[in-house]
Parts: C-alpha cells; sequence; structure tokens
C-alpha cells in the first residue's frame, strides 16, 4: 500500500472532544479502510455521497413530513436516483461489488428510498431479465424509460411464509389467448406489497398458473399493469390501495390488491422455467423440477446477500453514533472519565464493534460468491462447482439474513441505550434506525421460518460441509489451554468452534433420530427439533463463518502496522462469541472444570481494554461522512 | 370465591377465530382474574375505562396528529383526568394499591398522557408534599386548582446519571431574602425536563445550596417559577424550550431550561430535611446526613417502583396481542395450523407469558412493600423494621426497574416479530409499545447505572439477604433429580435459585477481594467487578425474587380448579430462567453430567406445550378491554 492512497482519503476533523481519544489509536485508520475497500471502491461511493449532497431533492426536511409527504420524496428520490446512473451492467460487470456498495450508499443515505428503489429496479427489473425471455424486452424497456414502476406482488392476507399454498389465481383462456387473474376471496387478496400503494404501474404477481384442462401447474409469475402511467387511475377489475403507517419505513408506498377477473395477454407469463403454448398446453424447457425450482432459489438469494449486506452497513452506523458518543461523553470520577472507559460500557459497545468487523468482512466475500454464481448463470456454466455453489448461497443466506438483522436489531438498542437520553432524541436517529431495520426481520422470509431451512446440516451430519471430515476425531478435543497464549491463536478458535458444531450436529442428530423412532413422522420430528437444536445450530454455524472468513481476509494483510489490531478484532470476536456457549462446551465435556470460563473471560475484558485505545480509529475506518450518518450524536469531531 | 364475583365479570366475545383455542382452557379465566384482584380493584379499572371512553377528548385520532398536536392532545388529557378524580389521598388511604392501579388503567389507555400526568401530579406535587412543609402548601392547593403545572428538573446536559456533580447553583441572598438561581454555563442547563417544554409553570430545580459564607451544601430542591400561568411568558431571566422531537413519547413537551441570575422566596426552597435562616445560617432538622439521605432514597423509590409496575403491564399487552395472533393465525401444515402450535412458536411465547405472570404478583408484592414503608413514613414509624423496609425497597427497585423495562423491551420486540409482517403495521401497537417503553431504560436512573447500587449483595455476603444464611450449605447442594417429578416441586426450584446465588456471591466476593490484592481503590475494584459477576448477580436475585413471590402467592389459592395450572406456569417460568445460566451451573459444579440439561429442557418443552391449551384464558385473565387495547391483531374475538 502507497502513501499515495491514504493521502487521498478525506481526514477527520481536527481538534473537539475525539481529538484525545483519537490520539491513542495503534493504527493509521485509513490504511485500515483501504485493506476493506480499495481506492476504486472508496471513491466510488464518495461519488455518490457528493452528487446526492449537492442535489435540492435530497435535502433532509427540517420537519418530519406528512405520511403522504413522505411517499412522495421517496419516489422522487429514487427515480432521480435512476437518472444518475450510479449504477448499470456495464459498471456490475466491470466490478460486481459496485453493485451492493451502491446499496450501501443508498441505504446509509435513507433507508426508504433505497428499499423502494430496489424493490422496483432490482427485483421487479431483474425478475424480468432473470425469468422472462425476449418478448419481456418491451417491459424493461418501459423501465428504463420510466413508463413502468413496478411491484412485487408474493404475499396474501392468509399466506405469508407459506408461500406454496398462495391462492391467487391465473386461468389460461385460449380463446382470447389471456390469463384471466383472479383473486378467490378477500382472505386472498395481495397485501403489503411495497410500491403497490400508490405509484407502482405494474405488479409481478404470484399466482397458481391454471390450463384450460383445469390442471394446476403451480405459482408462476405475471405481469399485471395495475394503474395506467399517466392518469394513474387503476386498471379495470383492479382495486388497490395503501396499507396504512407502520411502525417505519414510511416513505415507501406498500399497498393491497384484489384481482377480479383481470386480463392480460398470454405473453405476460413470465417464461423462462414454464410457458402455456396459444392453445393452452403447458411446455416447460426445463424438464426437471429440481432444476427449475434451482433456478427460482437463486433468484431469491440474490435478496437476502443483500440483505445480509444492508443490515450489517446499517449496524456500522449506530455503532459509530455509540462510539463517538462515549469517547466524548464523561460522567463520574475525578477528573470525569469519558463512559467508554468504564469497564461495563466497554464490554457492551467493544464486541459488539469487534463483530462488526468479521461481518463486514464477510458480507463483502460473501457478495463475491454471489457475483461468482451470478456470472456463472449469464454465462451458462452448467459445472458441478457452480451448481455446488447455489446451494452453498443458499444454504448460507438462509441463515446469514436473519442473523444480520437480528444481530442489527440488538446493537442498535444497545447503542441506543449506551447514548442515555440522548439517544432517544430522534436527532440521534437510533431510534429511526431501529425501526427501518426492523422489518428486515419479516421480510424476503420471516427470520424464524428461513433459519428452519439450514436444518439439512444437521440431518446430513457428514457430507454436506467440508469441516466436518475428521468429525469423531474433532469431537474427542477437550479444553487444553492453559494459558492468554495457548488461547489466542487461529487454531485455537477454529477448534472451539469446529467442536461446537460438531457436538450441536450430533446432539441435534441425535434428537431427530429419536423423534422419528418415537414414530413421529418427519414433519412432526423436524419440528420438534427446533428449539435447543436446529436453530442453535444454524446460529453457531454462521459464527462460524464469520470468524473462518475473518481470518481468511486477515491473512491476506501485508501490512505489519495493522497486524496486532486485525488480530486482536479477531479474538474479541471469536471468543466473546464462543462464550455465549459455555454452557454446550461444559454440556459435552469440551470443558470440565471452572478454568476455561475465567482464562476466557479474562482474555475478553483484557482485549476490551486493549482494543478500546483503537476504538476511534476503527470507528473511522468504517463510518460514512457526518452528511450521511446524518446523527446529533455521532459527527466525526465529537460535537 | 362465589358463583357471584365471576358472573360480574364482562364476558369475552362468543364465536370467532379463538372459539376453538378458549375451548381448550382447563380453568375458568375468571377465576383466575380475580386471584389476582379483587373485584373492587377490577370494577374501579373498568370505572375509570367507562370515563374515558364515553369522553371526547379520549377518542383516538385516526391520523396521527401533528408533533405539536399530540402534546396539546396530551395536556388537555392530562388535566381532565385530574378532574375526573379517580385517585385523592381518600381513596388510596382505603385502598393504596387502587394508586398503582389507576396509573395501569392510564397508562394502558394511552402512555404519553400517563407519562405527563406522573410528572405533575405525582411527581411535583408528591415532592412538595414530602419534601416540603406547611408552607408550600400554597403550591399544592395551585396544583389542585389548576394554577400550577410543574415540572421536575434534575438533569443537566453535562451530567445525568452522575447527579451528585451536579451544576446549577442556588446562592442565598440575606439582603433580599432570595435564592439566585443559576445556571453556570451553557453545558449545566437543564434538560429533558418533561412538561417543561411547553405547559409547565414551575419546576422543581435541583440546585447546589450556597450559604453568604460560599459554603456549599449540597443539593436541594427550589421552586422556581417559570412562566406566567395565564399569558405563558417566560419569567425574567428563564430561558427554555423544547427538546425537539423524539424516538417515542412525543405528546409530553420535554424541554431544556437556563437560569440566569433568577431571584425567589426564601421559601421556595423544600425545607423539610434542611433550611436557611433568613439571616443565611443553614439548619437540618435532622442531624444524622445518613438518615436526611434515606429520606430521598424513599422519594426515589416511590419512582422506580411504579416503573417495575408500569412496565410489566405494558408487557401484558403485547403478549396479549401477540398470543391471541398467534391462536388465529394459520400457516403450513394439512389441515393449515395455528402457528401458536409450533413448537418454536410455543418456544418464542409461552415462557414470557408464564414470566409476566411472576412479574405480576412481584409488582402487586412490591407496591405493597411500599404502601406499608409509606404508611410507616406517614405516621412517624422510626421502628427497625420501618428502617430495614426502607432499604429493601431501595435495593430491590435498583433492580427491580431495570429488569422489568428490560425484559419488556424485549417481550415487546419478540411480540413484534412473532404477528410477521401484521406486527409491523403501526394499528398493531407494538412499534408505538415499543419506542414508548424504550425511554425506561433510561429515566429514573439509567439501568445500567441503577443496577450497580446492588452491589452491597456481593460485598456483604452473609448479612444482607436472609435467604444467604447457611451459605456454605447451601452451596454444597448437587442437582439430584432424576426425573420430572424430583425436578418439578417449589422446593427444587427454589434450590436451584439459592445455589446459583451463593455461587454467584462467591465468586463474585473472591473477584473484588483479588482486585482489591491487586491494589486497586475501592471505586476501580468496583467497576472492573461489573462484567460477568455485579450485574449477573443482580438479575440473578431479581429472578429469584419472582419466584419467590409468585410461590408465595400461589400457595394462598384454594380453588382447586386453579392449581395445576398455576404450578405449570411456576414450573415454566422457574425453569426457563434457570436454563438460561447452564453455563454457570456447571462451572461451580452444581450440575456434572450432560443430564440436567436433556431433563431440564425436556420439561420446559413439556410445559410449554401443557400451557399452550390454557393460553387464552391466561390471556384473557389479564388482557384490558379491547378498546383499551387498540390493537387491529389482539381484539378479544381473535379478528
Ligand atoms: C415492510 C414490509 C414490506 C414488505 N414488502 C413486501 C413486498 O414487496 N412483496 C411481498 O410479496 N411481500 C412483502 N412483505 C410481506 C413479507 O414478505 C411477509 O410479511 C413475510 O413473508 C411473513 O409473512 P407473514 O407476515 O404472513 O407472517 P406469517 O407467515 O404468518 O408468520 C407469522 C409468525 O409465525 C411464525 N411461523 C410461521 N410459520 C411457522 C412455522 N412453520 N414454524 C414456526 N413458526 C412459524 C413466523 O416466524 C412469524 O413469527 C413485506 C412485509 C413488510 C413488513
Ligand atoms: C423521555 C425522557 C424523559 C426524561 N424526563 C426527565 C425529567 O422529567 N426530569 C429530569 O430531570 N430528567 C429527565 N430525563 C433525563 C434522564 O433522567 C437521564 O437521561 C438519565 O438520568 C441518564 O442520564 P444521561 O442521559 O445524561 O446519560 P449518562 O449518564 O450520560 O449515561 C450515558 C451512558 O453511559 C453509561 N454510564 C454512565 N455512567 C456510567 C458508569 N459509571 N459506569 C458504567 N456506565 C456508565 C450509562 O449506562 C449510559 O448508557 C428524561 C430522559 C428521557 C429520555
Amino acid at each position: 500500500m502507497s502513501f499515495d492512497e491514504t493521502s487521498q482519503i478525506l481526514d477527520v476533523p481536527r481538534g473537539g472532544p475525539l481529538e484525545l481519544a483519537r490520539a491513542k489509536s495503534s493504527f493509521n485508520w485509513k490504511k485500515m479502510k483501504l485493506f476493506f475497500e480499495d481506492l476504486d471502491l472508496i471513491n466510488y461511493k464518495n461519488q455518490i455521497w457528493d452528487t446526492l449532497r449537492k442535489d435540492a431533492d435530497f435535502i433532509r426536511p427540517t420537519e418530519e413530513p406528512s405520511l403522504m409527504e413522505q411517499k412522495k420524496i421517496c419516489q422522487k428520490r429514487c427515480l432521480k436516483i435512476k437518472k444518475y446512473n450510479f449504477i448499470n451492467e456495464d459498471i456490475q460487470m466491470e466490478r460486481p461489488l459496485k453493485r451492493i456498495l451502491f446499496d450501501e450508499a443508498i441505504v446509509l443515505w435513507d433507508i426508504d428510498t433505497s428499499v423502494k428503489y430496489s424493490l422496483h429496479f432490482q427485483m421487479f427489473e431483474q425478475l424480468l431479465k432473470t425469468l422472462g425471455t425476449l418478448r419481456h424486452q418491451q417491459f424493461v424497456e418501459g423501465c428504463e424509460k420510466g413508463d413502468i414502476f413496478g411491484c412485487f406482488a408474493m404475499t396474501e392476507m392468509s399466506h405469508g411464509s407459506n408461500t406454496k399454498n398462495l391462492k391467487t389465481t391465473a386461468h389460461y383462456d385460449p380463446k382470447t389467448e389471456e390469463f384471466v387473474i383472479n383473486t378467490p376471496s378477500i382472505e386472498d387478496c395481495k397485501i403489503w406489497v411495497g410500491n403497490l400503494g400508490k405509484f407502482a404501474t405494474h405488479s409481478a404477481v404470484y399466482a397458481q398458473l391454471y390450463t384450460p384442462d383445469n390442471q394446476c401447474h403451480g405459482l408462476h409469475i405475471f405481469i399485471v399493469p395495475v394503474r395506467d402511467p399517466y392518469t394513474m387511475a387503476l386498471k379495470p377489475g383492479v382495486i388497490c390501495g395503501e396499507m396504512g403507517p407502520k411502525a417505519g419505513l414510511n416513505g415507501v408506498d406498500n399497498g393491497f390488491a384484489t384481482f377480479n377477473q383481470v386480463r392480460i395477454p398470454r405473453e405476460n407469463l413470465l417464461n423462462k422455467t414454464g410457458d402455456v403454448t396459444p392453445d393452452g398446453v403447458y411446455v416447460s424447457p426445463i424438464k426437471d423440477a429440481k432444476k427449475r425450482f434451482g433456478i427460482s432459489l437463486g433468484a431469491l438469494s440474490n435478496g437476502r446477500v443483500g440483505l445480509t449486506y444492508y443490515a450489517h452497513s446499517v449496524q456500522g452506523m449506530a455503532l459509530t453514533i455509540a462510539l463517538r458518543y462515549a469517547a466524548a461523553r464523561k460522567q463520574f470520577g475525578e477528573p470525569e472519565t469519558p463512559i467508554l472507559e468504564y469497564q461495563s460500557h466497554e464490554y457492551r459497545l467493544m464486541p459488539l464493534l469487534a463483530i462488526r468487523y468479521t461481518w463486514h468482512a464477510f458480507s463483502m466475500s460473501f457478495f463475491d460468491n454471489l457475483s461468482e454464481f451470478l456470472i456463472g448463470l449469464f454465462t451458462g456454466d452448467k459445472s458441478d462447482r457452480q451448481a455446488e455453489l447455489g446451494r452453498e448461497i443458499h444454504a448460507i443466506s438462509c441463515v446469514s439474513k436473519p442473523a444480520s438483522s437480528w444481530n442489527t436489531q440488538r446493537v442498535i438498542q444497545e447503542c441506543r441505550e449506551a447514548c442515555g437520553g440522548h439517544g432517544y432524541l430522534k436527532a440521534s436517529r437510533l431510534g429511526d434506525l431501529r425501526n427501518s431495520n426492523d422489518p428486515l426481520l419479516t421480510f424476503e422470509g420471516d427470520n424464524n421460518v428461513l433459519i428452519q431451512q439450514t436444518r439439512q446440516l444437521a440431518e446430513t451430519p457428514l457430507k454436506t460441509v467440508e469441516f466436518l471430515r475428521n468429525f469423531d476425531q474433532k469431537l474427542q478435543v477437550k479444553f487444553k489451554s492453559n494459558s492468554k497464549e495457548d488461547l489466542l491463536n487461529q487454531k485455537s478458535l477454529m477448534e472451539m468452534f469446529d467442536w461446537l458444531i460438531c457436538y450441536m450436529v450430533k446432539i441435534s442428530h441425535d434428537k431427530l433420530q429419536n423423534n422419528l423412532k418415537k414414530g413421529q413422522d418427519l414433519f412432526t420430528a423436524r419440528n420438534e427439533n427446533q428449539v435447543f437444536y436446529s436453530k442453535s445450530l444454524a446460529l453457531i454455524f454462521m459464527e462460524r463463518q464469520l470468524i473462518e472468513r475473518f481470518i481468511e481476509k486477515i491473512n491476506q494483510n501485508k501490512d505489519e502496522s495493522l497486524g496486532k489490531v486485525l488480530n486482536r478484532i479477531l479474538y474479541l470476536a471469536g471468543l466473546y462469541l464462543l462464550d455465549n456457549h459455555v454452557g454446550l462446551f461444559y454440556q459435552g465435556g469440551f470443558y470440565s472444570t471452572e478454568k476455561p470460563v475465567f482464562l476466557i473471560r479474562e482474555c475478553i475484558l483484557e482485549l476490551c481494554r486493549e482494543l478500546r485505545d483503537d476504538a476511534m480509529g476503527l470507528v473511522d475506518a468504517m463510518a460514512p461522512p457526518d452528511f450521511v450518518l446524518n446523527s446529533v450524536l455521532g459527527e466525526s469531531n465529537g460535537e
């Protein structure tokens, strides 16, 4: 890394209440920033932010606008961002990571706008491109020209998580070569659809496809015009409106819709995986139903990988706010001490910061996997590696999205509390962050339902996951560190995670077999294996991922000046996560005396203290500029 | 309990989606209701609610009013409630519990109004009565007549938790027989003061009292007129205004204030514990500084006991909403299954419901203790029992307020998630409950700071707490249950809690001694003993309280039909709480094999399932009427 590169990163303000805390840093924060994102990426985000900053449409209102006004502002911003053409296929091809950094740039600025934008430009348009064919090019062009504004209508009033049972129908009528979209009863109306409340002209509707012989061919996606793009009048047979005020995200117009025998041309079916001939015969280019399913899995992973990244970046803002406040705020002691220097405050925040760093490395590396997979899709790669990658991304995203969004929700709450009364000011932004992150726990797969999908791990213990080789041997290992030195190294950490996973796999597997032996069917046996087993296993699996990928990342570091602090982050994050599983370590015999707990906790507290001196450097390396952060508490000058 | 009594409680609606779930109940919910609150109390709350329901000022606005409008509505409601005279000294004397049930009735209806009301009528007026003397009768009368609207100004910009260091001064000027109230610098301005933003006419200001010899006599309370009661113009030298939008509670006008040499009559000092003679000599009727401190401790406990109750009642609403939704909402399975019947959903909600019941018994019993103490104060009781009670209430309230408010915050979040997308609708009320409960974690003593006060427990292991007798003997006990029967009884549960506390006291004590031996001073040694020790100990102490008092309560039950379900609540709550401490049980050698964990968790899951059938009965017994609950999800007919 050359001196030139750091010099191209803007300084933080000199002076002010954070000066003292910054002076303690053991490393150059600009080098740390460059270790995670190169200059090309940093500049890319900064250019986006600079553009928004200079645009009057992006000025933050001084008073909270009415709900209606919020939706209008959000819509306007969304279209404006599209016009700026910050991201397009060329940019994405050249540097896939820019797709997600673009999302991050917008999310940090304004979460509502980002959600609205991705519903139209990423979900709707993406569906047209991936599941549509040439004949849908007209819709893509409509999106690009701004004649079409889309939304994605899956959820129904009676069926949310259980998408298989959606009731909306699409009957094919060969006489007119049309599909007839219909909502059987009021309980089957589409709900929650983002953009549908007010602005959408077209909706991608999930419906059960019926051929004239009255056979059902399962869920397919139909492009249904819902409003006239010029007058915004509803199309005949379509009734839709607003869901009403929400706990947050009120810039997005979530809506409901019923379809009363709405006719659309046969060509509006997205037909990549299945089609109906003009005379009404169902045909599919992909014979293998499993493979068809695989393709749509891929499309869904896309969103979850994005949300994983999205949540971790919101988390970074909350920690920036709370840590800068903690370094500047003094209370008690003589002379008065910054609250960050109290053991309990340190322990509340420093491990969360360390873990945020592991999420950062993970989210980028995971997005790299996704990009590789998508390029494979695009180039028609049919290799085993491609298929494996698809399944792996699916499995990991089913736990990374829940884990990332849950973790972020907890971190925001802790940061709010860590700022005392000031954290409760709207102007701290912490309340808004909490309210806006909250729906992530539910949409694109409810967290608690999604996480059940990773149960495969427990059911085929020895095949799925590489590190489960030498299963029995790994289970034999016992805690044997006698000192800090024994404990604080990559091998010890990974040994502990491996043992933990093997033990969890073992007891989950035993439990499931037991359930089956008791005569339970598989559906019940799996359900009764959720609590204490599958769910915990999935979350521990995720924690191991975080640590494993962070190790991969820091092993690439060549800069000695960063080595120490990167190791401390690793050790603190790793031990803190492991320390949540003390019970399991004893239960399975990995610990057998009081000592491991005392030793590990001593190390945790020591690492908190050591890392505290680097807290401001670590924050500066991850914080967006003040005008993006937009919090009266977290400003870079500490005031 | 006679048949007559249950017949006087309003029925829940027949039919509807909850009918089936209700039919499973093993007991009569009205009897359960009467077990916790007798008819006199139930009718008392219902009368309040009926009155509010019929009053146009209490109609809930269909659209969210502007922030300014919210404050006006809240102020109006507050004065109206006072006019209704629901609570007064006579009622309180006759039935002390009605004080807290009055609070509950208002809180459940509208949290903002309740907070505003208590700041003026309970905090401000109460201070006048308890720390003022005869000469402050005029202010009390002003409050009653509505000429005075008060607030309580303690917090300053630079000093929140660290109240000892507050900087506002009150210099006595014998020439004019006035105090001069002054804000030394902008950082010392009073902030966050509820009611001060817009409506307060008088403020109870905490300031350092100086006599003419320039000696400081510490913090005292001064009644400072801030606005003209007729024109609402600010008094000379007073600058105050709004704190600005908050993350919730926007009906309350929190304000800031600076005082520029504001002169007030000598008599405006609340002089129960200390006074200044006209010529400027400080005198105190209570020579013993410790005792003086004790009296103010008592006054502060009052608020915390109230908040303990307040949070647990908000928690009850969140659980009502989530459990009714869970019984009515079906998803997956053939035929589709109510989500409450999935193990993971059961485990997410049923233990929380059981624990809510223990909080209910605790909060009522704890309020009884407070009432006894306050009556003692009033009648001038100087017995040892009275002094002990005061200290005990202080110690317990320092942990019950944090534990109750934290627990409620977590429960609300879980309930929001348990309702899926619908939980995110503003109309579910869950978002608003979360935002309104949130500041409880901070005000009347920041939770993390407050909980440090209970460290005495660790420092004098053998004296303070009755159950710590036979300390060593209790520590010798090991887990020895071989079956459900061995485990599920009061003795086993209490043995486990006792062991846990003794073990925590032991290791905390050892740790502190170690810190001191390492040469740390007491301030540091204590600070370094927070994480893993004092804080955990305090929370476990609270959990033991919950279980101990719930046992006391259910042992009073004479009705066989309630016995089974009350026991299940006890066992589920107890085991769930204990199961969070698996690590400690192994660490200290109470467990030594895998078996205890498996046995306890099997019991927990079984109890969840058994109690599930009684869920609707338990909810009906604690739920307020629908028009109070005010959630589109939690209505009593399940629709
Ligand atoms: C802000 C927001 C925006 C949205 N945008 C869109 C959109 O643009 N398009 C769209 O189609 N949808 C959208 N949704 C809907 C969202 O996808 C659904 O809310 C989500 O899929 C969950 O479905 P549900 O709300 O019906 O919950 P349910 O599926 O009814 O689940 C309710 C609860 O039951 C639990 N549960 C359910 N099944 C089980 C089981 N088998 N075992 C254990 N527990 C179970 C869940 O964990 C959850 O806690 C949006 C939602 C929100 C809040
Ligand atoms: C909605 C609302 C209403 C309020 N109403 C009133 C009112 O009517 N009148 C009034 O006087 N005040 C009021 N307050 C102020 C409230 O009492 C203070 O916010 C509270 O006392 C905490 O003080 P602080 O905000 O300065 O936080 P600080 O004391 O600065 O604490 C900030 C953080 O540091 C931590 N911390 C502080 N000291 C230590 C330590 N020694 N060890 C470890 N950690 C530590 C805390 O846990 C906290 O997380 C209100 C506040 C709110 C939010």
